[in-house]
């Protein structure tokens, strides 16, 4: 009995060629300057000296759908079962800039995520949550301003003052562009919203993380390791000198920088992926933009394990994938963990497999061990020349990016887009030629694997959720003072037509209680809309 | 929100203490005799050069119960599903050497493990399985001689040699005195029949393991790894000592050794456990044994994730916790996995538990890519340390049994579980006392979890297994020449009375088709039984 052969996996799943045996040879020349001890520049091995001991990292299980009640009680959930962290998923008219009684928004009204039209939502979706003792991150780009603003004021009514506020906005429009496609506005009036967020977070949320800039969406959509770091790191170049050019100095607005990246099956690669990106965004962050504070050279990120990665047949294998990609994760020293549900493939996440999710996590951290040293696989011969190669690759890629002129050109003429098409063509055909294995589908296929996706119960939405919305929108809107309201959009959008920040002008419209989509058309009236058909 | 404080994870799971971080400091002294490359001496980084490239390790799913038909089922599923090897589990009287209607045999025939009262039984259990192809271990130590007989004549009759028979007898008794309670007969005869089975075995089933020295009962038992690797090198070491004090050269039997360990917890102690446990045995075969075959000092383990770490109270969350410990029995060079089954802490697995414990193994081999480079974990500060920290308290334990004569003496003194009761009460009041971590169990306890291990749907054994197996036992009795069985059984008990191997013996009785209990009762007429009480 002997199993199938695996010769594919001699190369990482990003393709790059692994050796038999890696040994002493394989080190960096010098490691004393490509390493560092954990905390130390260029922090190869982790951003702090103390890594997990003091601190754990953030178990934040990215969760919402339906209403903002819905949402409320899945967060009260997860937080009673010991989630640290909040992470929010709104739905795609919330993230389009369109109200949940626009017709476009008919059938997605709190589908994929949670819908928001108005501050009355946001304060809704915080009931009886600790909004000043928990970081909230929340997955939106396109109406980052306006649902940061809506955080704002929602803890304001609370008397909680935006200074104590803690979390991330994504607020990274490149890579909608590039893969995840929640844009609105074409490529430069975005960049200026993302710019204007990261001025207004330095100013008012200071312990807010104004852009959280993500390779995730487009690991997902077929990039390589390579591709999603480089990618990424050019974005978050991107958002730096556009706020250097701005006026700003790098040390003032680069601490309040995150980075999220995919955590994939390939255990080695993910872990070399995480401490090159470290080392890459350290050594930028000093020679490029002249960094002196530690906190701009120290690239934080959240990492979310691959959804891509998981199969709809056997669900329960799932949480295998999951847990080994957790365990890359923490090796790789990720400051914050998203862990998938095992019937993630198919639905929303259930109650009782959003907890085995979180459990995940929890038996990493407290009965694993690997929480209890700072880059435990640091030294290990293969882990640190496939951190040397990721390295090396990344910078040529970043050169590319360069002689395009930039993420912003590199985007508007599609080269980013176009090279991940490549990459993940190339790894669907080698799935489908059977050079990669993936289990239960074509590696130990089984009708059983099979019956077993139809056995579990999954969440199924609430059909009424829409109606419910629309009501609601209708009743906020009858509430409010109509003129005001008015005066507050006309505030905006002469702000828009002129160069001056406008997160003050979203705020005031959002204590006036106007909607996302209200606030967004008057955007859209200004900047018109990218040209590009948006499917939802 | 913040995560429970997890300062007990600042040591290992067996009590080391972990630095907070490891350097180049850290590494040993002569890192190229500490090490070596994969396939040399002295094999800390793996036994074959090519380690999982060539050859995956051999996925050796621990299962049976009820008759040889049911076993014979569950073998034949795994074989569906992609298992490479079987490994027989026995009812507690065919280890005991007690017939199915042996009245203490009552209430426990075909409930751990499958039922085998005679060769005809084995017969059944190989059914349709090609046993020239598939290599099979069997947990069976103070009856092994008799079971691996059976095994041999079941090959014959159906034309294939004992010659190219591949498997593995546990025949480890010291570790049953210690830990795991199925012995029959006092030490020093049981020592013999071991060295009769590795005699026998060097002669007649020369691809066949004649002992597998295991730690994993002690380890379940309550033994700290250092405890774990020094009994069971101190057993291997008295098995070796045996062998050659009844004048076979250690090469010559040797490479029919392996070894069968635990595979806990603690993802880095775990993997160091193992490289340290090839090193301490390349050098005792090299220097106390005078070993020149690579093959006898190269230390072969099969190694089974670690059932006492599974919790009744949510089953899934131990579908993570065996992917992580399957995680360090590969990341540690193992050549055979045992991955358990979720629901092994309540029942014998059912069979999609046991499907998904063995996709587990899969998904790591072909999804992660650690299988395809030797010993990734190699160099690795941490690891390093903790390999080199593990060998040196090993070979302290391995000097105490050697101060008091040798582990034969160890155990009749009660030394050996004298040590590990007292770690199995401190990591028991560990557990208590909060200051370590069981997620569901003193770190997030949910009502939710407790009631998740009522849902799931549990194996039960048939109550007919016992009445059919008795049924059967009689009619093979029928069958047979009774006075040909009687021979058979008078020149084993002559032969037990002087000096020579019992093992040709043993094999003409299994032929007469004499009964598991009728050859145990020829032995204990001239060895006695162990006078400690047997539970069962």
């Amino acid at each position: 009995m002997s199993a199938p052969p695996h010769e594919s996996r001699f190369r990482t799943g990003s393709g790059i060629p692994v050796k038999a045996v890696y040994t002493a040879a394989d080190r960096p020349s010098d490691p004393d300057t490509a390493l560092g001890d954990p905390g130390e520049y260029p922090y190869t091995r982790g951003i702090r000296p103390g890594t997990y001991r003091d601190r754990l990292w953030t178990m934040r299980q990215y969760a919402g759908f339906g209403s903002a009640e819905d949402a409320n009680a899945r967060f009260r959930y997860l937080i009673a079962n010991g989630q640290t962290g909040l992470s929010v998923a709104f739905d795609l008219p919330t993230q389009l800039g369109l109200d949940s009684d626009h017709p476009l928004a008919e059938g997605e009204v709190g589908r994929v995520g949670v819908a928001i039209d108005t501050i009355d939502d946001m304060e809704r979706l915080f009931e009886g949550i600790p909004i000043e003792r928990v970081s909230t991150s929340m997955t939106i780009n396109a109406t980052a301003p306006i649902l940061l603003a809506m955080v704002q004021v929602a803890a304001e009514r609370r008397g909680v003052g935006a200074a104590d506020l803690r979390g991330t906005v994504q607020n990274d429009i490149l890579k909608e562009y590039i893969a995840r496609g929640t844009y609105i506005y074409p490529p430069r009036p975005s960049m200026r919203l993302v710019t204007d967020v990261v001025e207004y977070c330095r100013r008012a949320l200071p312990r807010w993380m104004a852009v959280s800039v993500s390779g995730y969406h487009m690991r997902e959509a077929g990039a390589t390791a390579v591709q999603e770091l480089a990618f990424t790191i050019a974005d978050a170049i991107a958002y730096g000198e556009s706020a250097v050019s701005r006026g700003l100095d790098f040390d003032e607005f680069a601490p309040q920088f995150s980075f999220f990246f995919a955590v994939h099956n390939d255990l080695l690669e993910e872990i070399a992926k995480f401490r090159a990106a470290r080392r890459i965004w350290a050594r930028l962050a000093r020679e490029r933009f002249g960094a002196r504070d530690a906190r701009s050279m120290q690239l934080r990120f959240h990492a979310q394990t691959a959804g891509s990665t998981l199969t709809a047949q056997f669900p329960d294998a799932n949480v295998v994938r999951v847990a080994l990609q957790a365990v890359a994760a923490v090796l790789g020293g990720a400051q914050s963990v998203h862990t998938n549900s095992k019937d993630e493939a198919l639905a929303i996440p259930s109650d009782e497999a959003a907890r085995l999710a979180l459990r995940t996590q929890q038996i990493i951290a407290f009965e694993s061990g690997i929480a209890a040293t700072a880059d435990p696989a640091g030294g290990s011969f293969a882990v640190e020349a496939l951190t040397d190669r990721l390295e090396a690759l990344t910078l040529e890629y970043l050169e590319r990016v360069e002689s395009l002129g930039g993420m912003v050109e590199a985007v508007e003429t599609g080269f980013a887009q176009k090279e991940i098409q490549e990459a993940a063509y190339a790894y669907q055909r080698s799935i489908e030629n059977g050079e990669r294995g993936v289990v239960g589908v074509n590696r130990y296929a089984s009708s059983a694997d099979g019956d077993a996706a139809h056995r579990i119960s999954i969440h199924r939405l609430d059909p009424a959720v829409a109606a419910r919305q629309i009501d609601r929108l209708s009743t906020a809107r009858a509430g409010r003072d109509a003129a005001a309201v008015g005066r507050s959009l006309a505030g905006l959008e002469s702000a828009a037509r002129q160069e001056s920040n406008l997160m003050p002008s979203i705020v005031e419209a959002v204590r006036m209680r106007a909607s996302v989509g209200e606030i967004a058309d008057a955007l859209r009236n200004v900047f018109g809309e990218h040209r590009e058909a948006v499917t939802i």
